[in-house]
């Protein structure tokens, strides 16, 4: 699959990474959030490197960019590739973007072997993934799956700025977002190349994975109400402290997920209120992300530690309130995609492994429209959502040609 | 001590603590930080009152509002009165604004009696006492008893604001600071009229206390370093997640707090980084304030504290570093003001109770220029630092009394 003269399709994915990786809000650091001029940057970026592949692109009323490769005949059902382009705060490189860079490739190859296949292809990329800009998730690839959110457009960022108004400044026009969603018939499935942000891949040696199910997971936000004083007068014993109520109930949140097999658990985002150093807090505020790949475990977790935090909040005396941002069940991924992905792999002479998804994709919204599938991609040390998330050249090389031969062997979902 | 057809030193006084309580930067909370534009109104305000009491009266280089009202013969020695005007954030309105205005009044009633005393009195209202804007405190202060820490004038705020730049945006010349402190042989004393900020008058039925030390204190700030990761693919046991540790260092503090006599501690501030809902943190800051009227006891404390948060640190794999931002000893008040202290407070009809001081006050740095005495007056509950700080017109006008009899029977200190 190298070209003549040409760099593998794995060197020039890592180029395309090292490049979507300059637009950034933070010098030094990748940071890019959903509809800022950065995100607006790399999209149009890639709408370029779409075209190059020899699709036509455009952008969504939601931000998403969307190229189309034609099949052998016009109009032909799609079969959708893709990922998301958002990043978190000083992420990595290769979460989201690989998959919308490994995509664009593999139809790059197949353009340059001259091919065109019974059914097209499109391409997305997605532009809220991860939820980082405003308190919603998915806001791409939920509106293309016809799922969106009645009022997720009136969700505000920490500036007080709509997701509404961000779309209009970002140039989209939110009046067209009913134009967006595919209809079910006239697409094949969802294949979504990732990292997997995860160590299973890494311990057994293997280049790439098959996903069984993404995880399901629940976000809430959790509001401790205690009474302030002067940190320097009122007794110990008479203190209705919110954050050594918060604390107690973010370590009750590490036990419960460390006591319980397939979850796991994170406070990310915590404060004080009022906030000062000599004053004994009268608020606390934290967030909670639970996952689990079953929807059980999840649920059973989440029923236990409000009963914990109900528990922590009536012997310290104070208030605890759950208000829930997020949740979203596991998706399951389609098997006769899943076979169809170890086929390719098995003919690239890789090893095929099946395993989860801890982390939530655009697949669990995607999952509404059509048959979802996931090719996982080796990462060092598991790690991810940080500077050090890493990818070899010769993993991404072996995801493109994994990618091109399962669309060379594609065939739509048996009835 | 009724004027005729006038209203009580009491009345006068509430009335004046609700009219400051107008300069706050939040409409229906009240927050008044160093050197911002509320602070420079309620200094004008002030100033006011101080010339309506006969005083002559100015701004000095830090901020601080001086007026003073001569003895019988000029350029005598002064003693000193005096409170600070900043307050926390969403505070009350008695916390220092209580003993400035009070002090006025004193002089008020004094002037209205036509009484010239011996010595003169100055009245001090100081700028910066809660250290809420800035990293320091005691600015106004220390700087008057010539303590003032090199250095503290490139204290930042949030927004990078340092005290200097933010003294010459209030209309202060730091040029000038050299002309702050006052030499010994000129002042015979610092006496400071305060809530109580605790239970302990409330509980015994008594108006006013005589304080016997303030509290030492020291002050902290605590980063804790883990490593981000993915917060649905990160096992639990192979996270390294800052926010946990943070937690339980936080409870750490509260035992030891509890488990100690005469000490207490306060975790105020807390926050995540890189805080966001799914990312598993890799750092957490925290402020730690730590006091006991005993320094050893103090001491032993910070230590005890430093081991706890290096044996929870190396259990969790990550790493904590302590940064001290401040550190007071106590300050013992002099015996002879505590006595002519409690004649006074014999004399108005009221059972003299000496206390200490848990919380800090401006006498900690004055201590550094003469001999210092608070009178502590009741707050209701013991709050403080809370809209809900209260007192009465009632024991305003005992503490106003007081005060007035102190000054009318006041004996420099005997060699």
């Amino acid at each position: 699959m190298i070209r003549e003269g040409g760099r593998s399709p794995g060197a020039v994915v890592m180029a395309r990474l090292d490049a979507l990786a300059d637009f950034t809000e933070t010098p030094g650091q990748l940071t890019r959030l959903y509809l800022t001029p950065e995100h607006k940057a790399a999209a149009l970026q890639v709408r370029v490197w779409m075209e190059e592949a020899g699709m036509t692109a455009r952008m969504d009323a939601v931000g998403n960019v969307v190229g189309r490769y034609e099949g052998a005949t016009p109009d032909a059902r799609a079969l959708l590739l893709g990922s998301h382009i958002d990043t978190v705060r000083n992420a990595g490189k290769h979460d989201g973007n690989l998959g919308v860079v490994a995509a664009i490739q593999a139809v790059a190859e197949l353009r340059a072997q001259g091919l065109r296949l019974p059914f097209a292809i499109e391409v997305l990329a997605f532009g809220d993934e991860e939820g980082v800009r405003f308190p919603v998730t998915l806001t791409g690839s939920r509106t293309v799956a016809g799922v969106l959110d009645v009022g997720a457009l009136d969700a505000e960022d920490a500036q007080g700025v709509s997701v509404r108004e961000a779309l209009q400044r970002f140039g989209c026009n939110p009046f067209e977002i009913h134009k967006v969603p595919r209809r079910k018939d006239e697409v094949l499935g969802y294949v979504e190349v990732h990292i997997e942000q995860g160590p299973v891949l890494e311990a057994e040696g293997l280049p790439v994975g098959v996903v069984t199910a993404i995880a399901g997971a629940s976000r809430y936000t959790v509001d401790v109400a205690g009474v302030a004083g002067h940190a320097g007068t009122v007794p110990m014993r008479l203190r209705r402290d919110a954050l050594t109520a918060a604390s107690e109930m973010v370590l009750a949140v590490e036990r419960a997920a460390r006591d319980t097999e397939d979850l796991v658990a994170t406070v990310g985002r915590i404060e004080a209120l009022p906030g000062a150093v000599n004053v004994i807090p009268s608020g606390a505020r934290f967030t909670l992300d639970v996952r689990s790949p079953t929807d059980a475990v999840r649920r059973e977790a989440l029923a236990q530690l409000e009963r914990a935090f109900r528990e922590i909040a009536h012997r310290r005396n104070v208030a605890a309130r759950l208000e829930r941002s997020y949740d979203e069940a596991a998706a399951v991924c389609a098997p006769w995609l899943i076979q169809q992905l170890e086929a390719a792999v098995t003919r690239c002479g890789v090893r095929p492994r099946r395993l989860p998804s801890g982390a939530g994709h655009d697949g669990l919204a995607m999952v509404a429209l059509c048959p979802i599938a996931m090719l996982f991609v080796r990462c060092e040390g598991g790690i991810s959502h940080n500077p050090a998330e890493s990818i070899t050249e010769e993993d991404a090389d072996v995801a493109v040609r994994v990618l091109v031969d399962f669309l060379r062997h594609f065939q739509p979902q048996p009835h």
